[in-house]
């Protein structure tokens, strides 16, 4: 029994080093990159931590600061499950997801890092240790790019080491996004992994209309082709179309994941542990998944999924994600003959490097 | 084309007369009342608002303030309902329900304020025009009250006027729920309105169960007998417990409405224009209600939902909910012979008391 004492958040709007732009959140100039750090009794701590594309951090650091922080000081460190689960039903009036899902997540992290840290075992051991790499793909949010720099763009993630990329879709004409996918085949070969991107842009018959005519490239999946909502509409694409498809970025409770499973006919499924209540979450979203016989990946924040992709028997692929989160932490990702290596430090292997993040810093 | 110049959020911690106790939020000692009060360049302003039952009031105003006044500002504030929808795409990957629902909310009842002032109409007309009163229900928040007290509470909704009452259910033990519903049927008579709510406490085993031991009490809805997300569920306990079944107040999404009515086999439902996109998604979900063949009723803040419910072909039941809001504005509901009266003047109805509220302010 190791009561906690103190949860100071912080809240930082990290600049891109140009904006980015999907199909459906428009243009990303900066990022939200939300800090808890939970002390103890006995002076340990450990930090955890949330992002978004640059719209509601102020919220999810109120909600830590006035809602979860107060319901938290004197509780149990250790039984990070329940604590989770018990912050999760105290809010649950203004939750069920959104920036509840947030909130907690950084916590969560921050007390699953307390908990690697006290063991003396990094984050993929410590979670299931299958192994400690994984496979890892460059997502890029390029659908401003002209196709020029789409190519050289994607050049770069195979110059940086990877050897499979995701594009957006979702240009003005399905013609577009057809050129800029055949180019991008071509540039890539036809053996590596490549996946597309709608950001939920699409209706059904769009986005069956587009599998069908991109269904002899080798797409390894069809990612958020209709809203995350219409869970039966997955399956109707997937079947329709000919083509995998995958979801998960903008599902945040066990239960819209297991809608989204069970209904879904995905063929991959993408926890972000920032957003589906921590590494708690996504733990379980991995275990409803293996259930389902669906490979697990990721959403964003490379820095941590690296372990828990990397840990679990049917891991599937790291998103080696647009954020450069990792590039303000002690260990920026690192790939290794095409895939992602999991941290070997005890804690969850993400330390950050409070005086690059110093500038940002807006509350 | 008329722009918007301000949006002032104000946050109030309102407290109850006593601490009140449902089977799922804990205790309660106060409420959150968040308003919004939109301002345009001619000068004219209306207020909207919502509410919670004390956890989040924080996170909501921060997302008013730092997301969506700013997306708003010098916006058209005329065509509301693209408004609302706009707000809801800005802030998707923190959304899809939870806080951002209950920000968009007060902004959006507040520029439904500013529409019916200008057409000098009451909202009951402009939304519908039905009919100016509704059939309304005392809801107690009255699961910690021992069985005398519940029965002088019952009373006194009696005492008030209203001839229908809804208590919670969720007591430690079958029995006791069982002897605290025969006791209010046998205060309130046969033939009057009795509705329980169990505020998803139970399993489907448990819901059935009740609802086969109460099976002929005349109970006319049993409320979030299980989780709002297990739609099936809901018609399971329909089916299985041989009794009406409703809910809505934690359905954020048209998604989850779509789901609740076509999976739920819902005998009511209870939109809350404070979390489900305003007066805008409550509109929406009665819309989807009558094509459904479900009587749309309400969830909390009476004083706005008389008017909404009212309007309606197919109005169904306003609760009297025990957070009173109405208290603190310039017209408190009125009951006559039964039934609630919507205002007659133009615009919402609802102008805050705001020299009442000042002592609860808290940003
Ligand atoms: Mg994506
Ligand atoms: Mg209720």
């Amino acid at each position: 029994m190791t009561r906690i004492t103190s949860i100071e958040p912080r809240l930082f709007a990290v600049p891109l080093d140009e904006v980015l732009v999907d199909a459906k959140h428009g243009a990303h100039s900066h990022f939200h990159l939300i800090t808890a750090t939970v002390t103890l009794e006995d002076g340990r701590s450990g930090t955890g931590y949330t992002y978004n594309g640059g719209r509601g951090g102020h919220a999810t650091l109120a909600m830590i600061e006035h809602d979860l922080a107060p319901f938290l000081i004197g509780e149990d460190a250790t039984n990070i499950e329940a604590l989770t689960d018990a912050m999760d039903a105290h809010m649950h009036y203004v939750g069920r997801g959104g920036i509840l899902s947030f909130a907690i997540s950084a916590i969560d992290i921050a007390l699953w890092d307390i908990r690697a840290r006290e063991v003396e075992k990094p984050l993929w051991q410590l979670v299931g240790g299958a192994a400690k790499t994984c496979k890892a793909y460059g997502g890029g949010i390029d659908l401003a790019f002209p196709l020029e720099k789409l190519k050289s763009h994607v050049q770069g993630y195979l110059d940086a080491g990877l050897n499979a990329v995701k594009i957006k879709i979702g240009q003005p004409t399905e013609a577009e996004d057809i050129t800029r996918i055949l180019a991008i085949r071509d540039l890539l070969g036809p053996d590596r992994a490549f996946m597309i991107d709608a950001n939920y842009s699409m209706s059904r018959d769009q986005a069956v209309s587009l599998a069908r005519a991109v269904q002899n490239q080798n797409i390894l999946w069809f990612e958020e082709p209709i809203i995350p909502d219409d869970y039966p509409g997955y399956a109707h694409v997937a079947r329709e179309g000919g083509i995998s498809v995958a979801q998960g970025e903008n599902l945040h409770t066990i239960h819209e994941f297991e809608m989204a499973l069970a209904q879904g006919g995905l063929g991959f499924i993408q926890p972000d542990a920032s957003n589906c209540l921590g590494i708690t979450g996504w733990l379980r979203v991995a275990q409803l998944a293996r259930e389902h016989d669906v490979p697990v990946c990721s959403h964003g924040m490379q820095e941590l999924h690296v372990s828990l992709v990397s840990s679990q028997p049917h891991g599937g692929w790291l998103e080696v994600h647009s954020f450069p989160i990792d590039r303000y932490t002690r260990r920026p990702l690192v790939i290794e003959k095409g895939r992602a290596v999991a941290p070997d430090s005890p804690g969850i292997g993400v330390d950050f490097d409070w005086e690059k993040l110093a500038p940002f810093k807006v509350r």
